[in-house]
């Protein structure tokens, strides 16, 4: 059971804009996409998508960019992924139906284990996480 | 975050398994490889795997077939999982590597909220879950 590469770009840009500080200059969706070594059109992706639910702010022009919405500390890693993750249920009863899929006790079980997942990581924020010296270098490093 | 299609398949085998009476001759992995229209190759696989386990016995041979390694009620879901899921953590952080995999703190969270997942299900067996009025039928119309 893995995250979508999705959830993991998404992460990974919110822990670099969570160790920013508050009055550098905006990064851009390039620049971040450059530093983590991933397409720039897949981070433009999640830019739009963390943008809609207004956990990323962007900025257009000369010294636009992107920034956190909120404070890292207000910003739940459960929530992040509840967010990213495309499919709500970790087990696809209907592409190749399953004869239990409409009386089925596993999906009620595997749909709660997902939520102890999710809570689990509720416990965390981007502050909580933020909190790594290899971050920090890369932060001073592509400043 | 979806389990692989391997777990899906050892989860409707083992259900199945499980609401068998103990006193049902033995059914073969061709034989629910056709009641689940799951390839007939990807359940040998998966009852090669449960077999290593013990969670499957198989005998050869005429009235040779599968059954439960041990009862139903003593086989918990999160530990099916542990086996058939060949990932160990949600997050790939080698294979496009990501310059904060030696010093993550995001990775021990999600390795804990994966452990919490699991935990989640370890409070069912697979003689809880068997307990569906679909999958008795299934196996009334299969017999």
């Amino acid at each position: 059971m893995q995250l979508t590469r999705f959830s993991d770009i998404s992460l990974r840009l919110l822990l670099y804009l969570a160790c920013r500080d508050a009055a550098s200059p905006t990064v851009t969706a390039r620049a971040t996409a450059d530093i983590f070594a991933v397409p720039y059109t897949h981070m433009v992706k999640v830019v739009h998508l963390l943008g809609q639910h207004r956990i990323i702010l962007t900025t257009k022009g000369k010294g636009g960019g992107l920034r956190l919405g909120r404070p890292a500390s207000e910003i739940r890693v459960g929530d992040i992924l509840r967010i990213t993750e495309p499919n709500k249920a970790v087990i696809d009863c209907f592409t190749q139906p399953c004869p239990l899929r409409f009386d089925c006790l596993l999906k009620y079980a595997l749909d709660d284990a997902l939520e102890a997942f999710y809570q689990h990581l509720d416990k965390f924020t981007l502050s909580d996480l933020a909190k790594m010296s290899a971050l920090k270098t890369l932060v001073q490093l592509s400043a």
